[in-house]
């Protein structure tokens, strides 16, 4: 699976890997499967999404933002991988938390930015399960925080 | 494991397993693991519980509707398992999201209905790990919303 | 890794594996993994930090609570391992909730506190994944709750 030629296909580019901050690491291996952490929508050294959901930032912005999520995901999982892509066998689950209004209730489409970005880059292999949930305040005020469980050989 | 005889037993109907929606799928098997997506308290087609505890859903209503989102995560592993439930060795893990109101602390009463479903319907196999908390907003509007992790053979 | 020496060192005392409450357990093995249940910050019967960071409590204190966390949580593990802490291999996946006002964001500052506390006692092995978001409401009003993946051989 080449991530990285797939995802520049899609006019993405894969970004360097985050480096650990503090005494969690961006991913960690535990058998046949990879854990990711909870990532935030770097893009250029900024957020791209700051705020709820939708009185701050739009559905479409916060689906951009879940995207980029995604794309960072991979990232981690590829530094874990030393870039040997070819281990990635697809993605089992995918957590979102949307920070939202108290009266939104459309967290599932903030959800499928990154759900369908990891099925155009991956195919079947992006099919996952998923838990999208909206939450009242997140880390450096993000829009939305999503984590990864992947499967790898 | 008999599942859909037990929740006969019980009054319970299995129903069907829910069909994917967008780029998610009810449930996926990594391993000796099964992940089942976030389930919402869907019956009938209309959702059991919709709005914040306690001030628009009492804590036995919000019960019920966790006890349905068991019900409804046990049909989706069924799905993903062919209906050969005997491959079904017990639960690990279920995540319980309460949709709550800024003052509510008993998302473990609502969270039990859940609990105790999957133990009188599996017994010791039934017993897991269990975190579950209060959220501002939830999917659709939803009470409650209950994701799971199965062990298999 | 001897657990309880280290935490002794470090002036902490393990506590006793609090007993399953209602229809959940304290963790549950899967295979190489230990699924521990969402741990609140109990210390002598009372919990270290109740409401919401930072009106009530404030960062330091939370902090505190969420290590009190990991603390139970490796309890709970050893618990489950009947104290034969060499099957401990690592720590895998960390999810903290804060309990939060709305405008809150650093719920990583807090979350540190337990990453910190799991890396103290078990070095390198102590590092993993992590997501930490903030909520609006926990169980029994507590400032905190942490759970735990952890890997064993």
């Amino acid at each position: 699976m080449d991530i990285p030629a797939k995802l520049a296909s899609l006019g993405l580019v894969l970004p360097p890997a985050a480096k650990p901050i503090a005494s969690y690491v961006p991913a960690v291996r535990a058998g046949n499967l990879i854990y990711v952490s909870g990532q935030l929508p770097w893009r250029d050294g900024k957020l791209l999404a700051v705020g709820k959901v939708p009185s701050a930032i739009s559905i479409e912005l916060a689906q951009q933002a879940a995207a980029q999520c995604a794309v960072l995901g991979l990232s981690a999982a590829g530094g874990l991988l030393n870039g040997d892509w070819d281990q990635l066998l697809g993605v089992v689950r995918v957590g979102v938390f949307v920070q939202s209004d108290d009266t939104f209730s459309e967290q599932s489409k903030v959800a499928n930015g990154a759900s369908d970005l990891l099925q155009q880059v991956m195919g079947e292999a992006g099919r996952h399960s998923r838990a999208a949930v909206g939450v009242n305040a997140l880390p450096l005020n993000s829009a939305v925080e999503v984590e990864f469980v992947l499967a790898v050989r």
